[in-house]
């Protein structure tokens, strides 16, 4: 299971702002937990650092590690965002996760990260 | 006629937040209620979950069933937005459907699913 | 000339809802007054419905009926929008006209009907 | 030098609603006043008529007259907008012009006429 | 080092106008400070002059001078952003940098520059 | 089952002219004969007539009548080969049948009609 | 009906030399003699000029001619050629027009003018 | 390792003709021998049969077994290329792989199957 | 008027070898002769060098020369053809100019060099 | 000065088969040995391998020598021709670099390697 520990971080070089930061991976593959066929998506994850920003070589490998995983769109989008979350405690954070058509149908799933999410009011 | 009984729902992974899932289905067709000719549409269902999501498989049987019915672009596009909004009860849900042309003409029908629709204000 | 009589209306199937109807004509001709010289358009109807919707095929036609007429870019625009207005009283209307190139200069016209337009604050 | 003489304007044939006309030129090429080579640009002009329309073969003149000028981008754009803005006395006016690549670098230069500009706070 | 002196001004020629101005640089290039590798970007500077505007010849030699600078993606564009930021004192600023993709991830760094930074709170 | 009868022809108005005649049907859809879900294609047409031409709106009917049918892309494709050369015995016939995506495959089925086909040698 | 007497023709300033002549127009419009509905079509001349060119505003006029003229596709494209044909006497001439849909299909007709058309083997 | 025996096949429909079979496949992914990184690829498979076609099913599964195999571009594209043409011993058979790039460089690899390959002399 | 003697060339660094030379100027503009419009090109002009190669600066000016020359489009491309077959009496020389539309007509000259271009068949 | 002695080779996996190999290099950038202006370019090589193939990291690495190089596009092209010819030996070899546009013109250079260059005949 791909495991948030794989996540390194630097000092971000000009906290006293907010600036946005956004990466996309075009080639995020997983696997459907019903039936083993491949998944793939393309993931940005777009956030404002506070303390740390994310290493770009650690993110990819994160990325790499649900080559195999058997995990639904929904869960894996949260579970990115989550993850980002925890590592980066970061000023803002959303993850966009755009998944390639399946049976004529492609899907879009974007989650917000709140450091109080419980009860908290998200919105685009 | 496509009963909103095919739709399947799994329970909501990470109903503590508000994130958004979209789904696009490129092949949607269904026929002309005067002429009979065939209409084709992208139709996106976009909500935010509450309890359920629904599940991906079902909803494309959902849109194959109207594939030999004849039914306007203004009443499919509606029927769809009420019958995903009973069956998800979302927090929020719009449908946008996407019209060929006919005779040189494209329409664009985006309806929003309200909890309590009378007397709602809509708005995009 | 072209007679707002064209239009023909259905009763609106969701008018507990404000939803939007968006016919885009790809296919608009009319007649430069000056030159007599033909002008090509796109011609965007974007609407939210009261009590009637506009039929499909006497929209075309009523587009068709503009074939030979002399008549300018802003006068077009804002014709078709009044006669629209006038047929659907709708909740909310609004008319793009995307006109093609002449002379490499290439126009778009937007105009919004009110149902009490004269001292009404227009935007977009 | 290009004169705002040039342009032609005629009665706004829907004054009482507040529309939006928008004119492109695809064309438009000045000189740099330093090296003497040509600079290219699309330049749009953005606006809401009071009492006169700008007339299109005019404005098409009044651009051909920058042809042979040495100009600034910087000034050219404000030059445009502030000549419309004296001789249509608009509502409202946004001039855009996107100039192609000199050395690598485009550039796009985005200016508002205001009635009283001087302490007028501008935005988009 | 690339050297905020190479950046020169020319007065702004309408100072009384808050308008916006936007450069594109399409070539950009630098190193990765670990790897060696080149790195590519195309970078936007978006700002509302003050007094002055910066030339554009002295802005594409000030990034040209990056080429063979190991420099992080953040670093880089914050750089820029405190360099333009010191030189021109404008009104708004925006630095918006397009990474192209190192190992399947593009990434896309947005900056803004304000006069009192520290304790400002950003957004876009 | 698609009858050929449906096709319906008219006199060639310049067979003492070799000319290429080329109909693209954008909307054809069929079922998988095994698992019953719908195929979707574009139908490329392309023949030189001899006596006779291919009536548009028959043709049109024609491919409609393929709408609930069972069929294999690769029998499907050849079926309306057969069909088109034997309603018209033209000079020359080629058709090409684009698939949609079916489990991240897509498919081009190109056919050519020939007077003798058996022993003759095909190629592009 | 467009009279090939509109077209005008002006000294080849090049005969020693075979080069390619290719004008496209791109708002080609004529009327469905059965139902009187509009067509729309993109028609390319390409030719090698003998000892005349067409000039360009004639040949415009004589493509608006057929505005109000109710004529089928392959007629329209043949006419067109032969007129030509007849007018320049050309080294080689081509006309590729490209119809937009009619009841989601679009057609391309392709016709080459040949000295001695009868008998003659054409190709592409 | 992907075996050729997942490959299934179905008599060919039309064996009396030659035409064309192209699929291709938008999801290729296999692993780089050497850093253990993942590659994608879109592989086109253009064939014209003879006794038999390859089942589409069967094709995504044979594709789908590279996914967790170290294997070089030119060897993954040779071997499908040899293992289709053992089981389908096609009349012609080309194999076109895509590979996204890798440190900024993408590759094409295209290899044609002979059924006497040795000695044989290749071209396009 | 544009003289070949701006043409500036350079020894050919290869000429053992017959290798492309292909440049695009994509702003040239020159004027109409009779209405005194402004005329926009794309001009490629493409080349196997015998001796010399053409220097890219001087080539640029030689195009800049014709901004305020009237001249028709077939006599400007083969005056370029002229000129460069001239100066650099190549191995092969092509001249493609793709004019932008006028009255919704664009077009595109191909005009081919010979060393002895009289009675020399010409072809593409 | 980039050496061939950077780039690597491996044993051709599949030697008995004439298959093309075509790797495309998006980011190679080198100077002008005139004005030291950075140069950027797309460089295509397309070969069929004898007894070894390209290592692709040593090739990216050949390309990233050329970084600080001052050379013209012509020479540039040829080089990479040459040195690529003598450590491979292929049995046929294309260089196509596409050089973005410089003042307005962008260029493309195209060279094939011959085996015995002097005197052969080259084509396309």
């Amino acid at each position: 299971m791909p495991d948030r520990k794989i996540l390194e971080v630097f000092p971000n070089p000009a906290s006293q702002r907010d600036y946005e930061i956004s990466h996309t991976h075009h080639e995020f593959t997983s696997m459907c937990p019903i039936t083993g066929h491949p998944d793939f998506a393309e993931i940005t994850v777009r956030y404002v650092a506070d303390k740390t920003c994310v290493e770009l070589k650690s993110l990819k490998l994160y990325f790499h590690a649900f080559r195999n995983e058997g995990i639904f769109f929904e869960a894996a989008t949260n579970r990115i965002c989550d993850d980002l979350g925890a590592v980066l405690a970061p000023r803002r954070l959303t993850v966009i996760a755009n998944w390639k058509g399946r049976g004529g149908i492609s899907s879009v799933i974007t989650a917000e990260w709140k450091k109080a999410p419980r009860g908290a009011k998200s919105g685009r």
